[in-house]
């Protein structure tokens, strides 16, 4: 049995599919499994008007992909375990809504509330001016653009091999005269009947010139993993606080506090270990190890790894962070001093990897745990209590 | 018999209607008057490309709702009688396409053509840098977001009671992570073949902190009720004049020029007097006084009055702004100072409402008057010369 | 017979055409020839969502207009020859996406890639801060606003005279509230049949004060026409380079290299020479004289003429811009101190034509060759080898 392809989205070819719904009917030769879909929609109304959204259902994890956002994973469900978090921001925003610059800079937060959000391609981290790279990109705002770029091409996959594959592929372009031209194709790959998926992405320099590249992927949870009492863990090298603030809670950074008022955001940076595969486990569980939200991304593309604890109340969005990247997510001056951009030249590539795995079940979080454990075993595990040069 | 909703926009549940027509004849279980109507559709092309509006017709009088513009209202008419004014800016502008910081942080103005339009929430009056609220919140452009929020809930309400009420309720959020969460619920209503309409706007502090509110309406009338000799009236305690230029003309505040020639805006801020129901009325009448747009204002929850005046010439925007606000539209840092600034707790609720009457005969512009006559000969109706530190 | 008219879009009559063909099927009486259309579309996807976009195929010259983007013209192709170049951004940029501000007011840039791609109304050349006009327009951005301004009216015309004319007329709006206020009307026209279109544009002062206008054509054309080895020729009084990176080619301005690395554009200063008609000549030719890309401009309505080099690789856009304008791109205050802003009165028009024709055999080419040559034996055609002050 061959692969469907079904375009959804291409500019070029002026192709584009408002709303279709693909299942165990429209394809009944993918699989005996009834109970995948893949089904496209428009939003409308207030800011989500124009939005373009796939539901991806596996038969036991759905997912909700936002070509408008840059291929974002809105949110997730995995049988009944919602997969996401709270944002005050309550639905997708179409980029034509942001304005990026705004509150100095900040105007990205306008459209956050993403399970799955990409921080890139030319920079990210906090806004500022950073003269040394191409001038046309040197008024930096918060995690640059490529979350606020619409797909121009979207198609999904169905491959039968393994039981059934599905495949959704979105192409976005950063890129203009004078400036640095960065292609991103992202897959989100999910098999059957699992409760996992994977992102693949590859960045390509399609310009003449070498350009800058920065990419993090903040990944976002909240509810029913994070609560008080959740724990995070990583197998890793060195860790630091990035600032202070994140200093105060240093030997703490593994438990969760509930909602807690007037909380204040705090972030550890890792120089992440990897298994024997190059793959680096990082893994949020909820306060009685029943149930976790797994991370496993490639050592090799994604170098660096950023937990972002934000356990404000509820109403004020009640989350974590869990960010592999290529780059910590400093000011891209500092990460260019520190060697952590990846320059690009023209024509090459950059590849990228995690799959991420709902375990709902002490089993599987204990098995996880116990890799971890023994992954820290063998590392070196140095923790700075302050800021480190190394890191900032 | 009983009151008949009908959904036009929920996001949340991924509702939203493109065209649809209420009438008797797709309702006549509501109302036995026949020419009653309220029609949802979208614009397209130009700047207006996917703004959504609502025409509310009572039988009398015609409103046209912008769901796209936070449920602004961008014109009207009393039988042939036309309410509103011509702006430069011809037909309702999409949010997408206004840029609120650009042109010094007055871009607001590149959409600014309603008849009523609400100047808020976190701030309304000039653009600036006020750095002692939200970080978030501190690049303020004119007159804020909310005229350019579109709303993401949208209803309508028959109501057969008392021979027949129409209502349509809007709702807009205000928010993101880290910043303050304000949420407003609008409500326009209007009696069939009634010449005036209520409305009821309630902003709620859905976030887990304090928020400070600003909240002003901009209610603009051009011809024919503004014209050489139409006349202002509202009873007051003080009146000071914004500036100096507005000082110019204090001795004649109530009197309008025709269109003029390199005429400057003039502002007046007026501290108001109700009647024993806790209601401001204020007048502008034509210059024969046979025509009257009237604001009738509950005082409790909109403290404040700005009158506008701006009689340049038609091509150049002929109109008065008649302006109850919680607050008046000075720098958000002076009016924080001034303590006019509204600070909401979590889950608090701030109420304001108004009523708009087009009086077309001399009989009720003479009783209205009549009545800001005896109210204000009841009050101390001080006037400053020049600007007022207590208005300033 | 009569003209006929079909109108696509008008706001003001809430009137627009999403997708039409109108050819010899449909308009079976306006022309005997079979091979004509004109194709209005909507674009889907990527930044491209919601795009405006007609087609239009005189039966040998095929152009792709898009009213969405102030009536500029995507790209072309006359029978198997392509007219436009290649720009990093790929397709066409809806406006909503577009932030002129941003990137230290190169937005702008974000949003490039047509053959014919108009700059002004109230400003083009480089960002800044021009405090000498409008107080609302102090905050320059590259290039101004009406490429990204969508137009409000779209309307075609059919007119058999002379074997069949095509018509596109489209009118954009820029002005709001105590901003200057302009109103563009733009007509394309070209006969069937023919390898030639003629733009003509008209922009009123529709406010009551005087306004500052600046308008230049920035016509862009790549390969086949533009080569190592393609040649310039305009008749000209004086030229001056633009900068001292202009400077340094000044000697070689009639020829063009092929798609260098690190190239830095060059762009050029002419004060043209008209002939008896009143219409200057300007000619990109290949390097063999078999193609040329002639642009026609009345020099009463267009004084000024620059050429823009930038011969970069093809992947960063290897274009040069044939530019016939009010004024030169400089920064506004220097236009303004030379004299070379257009001041209209309330009501006053200004009016530009000019005609683009495609050449494709050496006996056309070096036609209009010889009357370049002929012009030029009559002119000064004084060439400043540095910036001149009369030019900058």
């Amino acid at each position: 049995m061959k692969t469907t392809q079904i375009l959804f989205t291409d500019v070029s070819s002026q192709t584009w599919i408002e709303e279709q719904l693909l299942n165990a009917e429209s394809h009944p030769e993918f699989s005996q499994q009834a109970d995948w879909s893949i089904q496209k929609r428009q939003l409308h109304g207030g800011s989500s008007e124009g939005v373009d959204l796939i539901e991806v259902n596996n038969g036991r994890l759905k997912l909700t992909v936002l070509p408008t956002r840059g291929m974002g994973i809105w949110n997730g469900m995995l049988e009944d375990l919602p997969l996401g978090w709270n944002s005050p921001v309550k639905s997708p925003v179409n980029p034509a809504f942001v304005n990026l610059s705004e509150r100095g800079g900040l105007g990205w937060l306008s459209g956050f509330n993403e399970l799955i959000c990409r921080c890139g391609l030319i920079s990210n981290g906090p806004p500022g001016t950073d003269a040394d790279g191409n001038p046309l990109e040197s008024e930096l705002t918060l995690h640059g653009r490529i979350a606020n770029t619409p797909a121009h091409y979207v198609a999904v996959e169905l491959d039968p091999a393994d039981g059934g594959w599905l495949r959704i592929t979105g192409r976005m372009s950063e890129g203009m005269l004078f400036g640095s031209q960065l292609q991103l194709e992202s897959t989100l790959e999910t098999q059957l009947g699992s409760a996992s998926f994977t992102i693949r992405d590859r960045v390509t320099n399609v310009g003449a010139s070498e350009a800058e590249l920065e990419l993090l992927y903040h990944i976002n949870v909240g509810a029913p993993f994070l609560e008080a009492g959740a724990q995070f863990a990583i197998p890793f090298e060195e860790m630091a606080p990035r600032d202070p603030r994140a200093a105060e809670g240093v030997t703490d950074y593994q438990t969760y506090l509930g909602p807690t008022p007037d909380y204040a955001e705090q972030a550890y940076y890792f120089q992440p270990v990897a298994d024997e595969l190059g793959v680096t486990p990082a893994l949020l569980s909820d306060s009685r190890g029943k149930l976790g939200f797994l991370v496993e991304f490639k050592k090799a593309g994604l170098p660096c790894f950023t937990l972002w604890k934000n356990t404000q109340p509820e109403a004020a969005g009640y989350v974590t962070g869990l960010e592999p990247g290529i780059n910590f997510p400093n000011f891209r001056a500092t990460e260019r001093e520190q060697g952590r951009l990846k320059g690009l030249k023209p024509g090459e590539r950059y590849e990228t990897e995690f799959k991420v795995s709902i375990l709902n079940n002490s089993d599987s979080v204990d098995a996880i745990r116990q890799k971890i454990t023994k992954l820290t075993q063998q590392s070196p595990s140095v923790i700075h209590e302050s800021p480190h040069p190394r890191f900032s």
